[in-house]
């Protein structure tokens, strides 16, 4: 008995049929004694197609508009599912972001909830309702619709879970659990039955794609647990939960790639004080999410600084680092679109030495050349050429022994 | 110069191709100077798709839900066009229901708008924004969504018009105005230039298809002029307006048919005072819109009560009789679903005798059996086989002269 928080995901809502089925196991855990606020995402692809007729109209559509438009997707999902939990003797009722008073900040297509009123969630839970929550949007203060970004669904489920002192947040996805890296490359990759808050928003803006990383932040902030399970098959899934002392011993938990990046290199920069703040100042005006940053020291009184970008962001940076080019005296801008990210996570690496150490000369063995490198506690991240990513996984998941029997690999060596 | 609030219906804003050429017609009322308040339907098909799939969920799906579900039609379309007409230059806003401040009652899929707060809307059009508001749809008074029933945008368009003080309200849409009966059958109907609000409200409560009864009901309870053109062609189109003295001269303005009811008679009722009373209240219950009604006189104590309900509602009229028919003693329910109706409707009625007489004897010549007949001052409308319909419009259309030359059909005989 408690209050759950569950979502699912798109391919899980894809169709009628797979709403009923969504509907029945939502009506095992209401019979279990529970009460329940359910978030959805839009049926897949229902989005993609939404967009798609937005670039139809004009290259660049207003993102006030955008969000209109794409948030309609859960409104078509909620409704459904409220009427199949009807049918199955239940009281529903499907809330959109604004009647389930989520609010937001006025960023367009990437907005952050940042208060919700859950007043008319709570008085449908007393009146023993299930409640069907829009995922992905909300409103801002002047009840504009507003929209999360993607995998905002993921953040809804965790924020309204925060708000109502859920006792849990259940994730339901297409895969059942969060994995030492990705099956479809490594065969032998194990599901994990429990990463720390810490891990996982590591891996989550390493390019993993099982939670957003914005929900992430939620859940370790106000320590929500989180599970990620399947829709589709029985499982305990992955907890998402405070570290503990035993995850420690594990010093490598997953290997996590993104093939989405691109490098942008800004050849020639005049070496002074104040240069690369005037770069990243006209970076930071249009919002790319700059991930690496490297500063060539050299001899002579020029640098190179390269940055990497989301690819979908790379032409944005592009004509704005040529606009900073420009006013800084740099020589020319150059971007390699060729490239991806590859990076091992787990908290074991505060405890361990020489893991950065193991990992470089994996990669150096197999004649794999590092372009650039980040770290922090508990991660090391590189950037490599995207050809070598698939190989990179497989030589460091085996490298760093990730596919053993135990819940997290026990041994590093 | 002025304020105008047009409305595009659903072939109007089929696909973004046809979206883009709305924006384009807008963009002129614009340039000539005029503020713009534009109401659009959902893409034609869209609402279907949608009710279509509430049915493969299940039998009886909510009507709250329901209203959750078709409402999302038109904000698809609203983002759309305000996107294509900012690439056109303009500024432009696209608002959902709620946010025009369209306030409904709660009868869901059918629901009557109450107030309007129209201060969004004028802050908007202060801003010289061309405001695209989603039609069909508005807000309870607890803030849940409803929608207006079939033909709502029509209605939304009209009354946003009269709140706004606008000078008038354009409905486009894909015929070129209201023609003398429908050309598919009659390829000699002519459109008419000028019907008065009487008479297009006896057109769309008899079944033509062109406004939205209640939409008429507004436009004349508050003078507002409305005029029907086509999306897809230049043209006068048929303004309804305040009745003009020149209206009269003409006999009868327009044919209109119905196929959509559906007979159902109960036998054998005890010929006692109170019981159609008693029978109506059952049926008024569930709001079903019951049309004509006719009592045998028997010469017996007992009686038949035949009445004519939407074909669409005949199902749940047959259930609720057979109950009021145990409840008063009657002998059983029949059901015919094979008729039809056909109305001939004019101002000119008031002031010319015959006419009804005309009418009856144009059938009975072409031995076509009324089954039911009602009759008000400016319309003639009676029940006939399905299968008669075609016929008796044709020959009514050419008994009645209405394929002439005038703007109306100047005489009669």
């Amino acid at each position: 008995m408690g209050l759950i928080v569950q979502k699912y995901g798109g391919t899980s809502v894809g169709d009628t049929e797979r709403i009923k089925n969504v509907a029945y196991k939502v009506s095992l855990a209401k019979q279990a004694g529970n009460k329940l606020v359910v978030v959805l995402s839009a049926m897949s692809g229902q989005t993609d197609a939404l967009i798609k007729m937005a670039y139809q109209i004009t290259d660049e559509p207003s993102e006030r508009e955008l969000d209109m438009l794409i948030s309609t997707g859960e409104r078509v999902t909620i409704p459904l599912l409220a009427m199949a939990l009807q049918k199955l003797g239940h009281k529903a009722i499907s809330l959109t972001g604004r009647q389930s008073g989520i609010f937001t900040d006025s960023m367009h297509t990437k907005a952050r909830i940042t208060r919700i009123a859950v007043e008319n969630v709570s008085k449908y839970l007393n009146e023993d309702c299930i409640v069907v929550v829009a995922g992905f949007q909300g409103i801002d203060e002047g009840s504009n619709v507003t929209t999360l970004g993607r995998g905002g669904s993921d953040t809804t489920a965790v924020a309204l879970a925060v708000a109502l002192r859920a006792d849990k947040c259940e994730i339901y996805t297409d895969v059942d659990g969060v994995y030492t890296t990705d099956p479809n490359i490594v065969p032998q990759a194990r599901r994990l039955d429990r990463v720390s808050y810490e891990e996982m928003l590591e891996m989550a803006s390493l390019g993993a794609k099982v939670l957003q990383t914005r929900s992430v932040e939620f859940a370790a902030k106000y320590k929500m647990p989180v599970v990620v399970k399947s829709s589709f098959k029985e499982g305990a899934g992955t907890w998402v939960v405070e570290e503990e002392p035993s995850m420690e011993k594990v010093l490598v938990s997953s290997v996590v790639f993104d093939k989405n990046q691109a490098k942008v290199t800004i050849v020639g920069v005049p070496d002074k004080p104040g240069i690369a703040a005037k770069i990243f100042g006209i970076i930071a005006r249009e919002e790319i999410n700059v991930d690496m940053i490297i500063q060539n020291v050299g001899t002579t009184d020029m640098t190179d600084i390269s940055l990497t970008v989301p690819r979908a962001e790379a032409g944005k940076a592009m004509s704005l680092l040529n606009e900073a080019a420009k006013e800084v005296g740099a020589k020319k801008v150059l971007i390699d679109e060729e490239i991806g990210k590859v990076s091992i996570v787990g908290v074991g690496m505060r405890s361990h030495t020489g893991v950065a150490a193991k990992f470089f000369s994996l990669l150096a063995d197999a004649n794999i050349n590092i372009e650039m490198i980040s770290t922090s506690e508990i991660k090391v991240s590189c950037v490599i050429k995207r050809g070598d990513v698939d190989r990179a996984v497989r030589i460091l998941h085996a490298g760093f022994n990730l596919g053993g029997e135990g819940p997290r690999s026990e041994k590093p060596h």
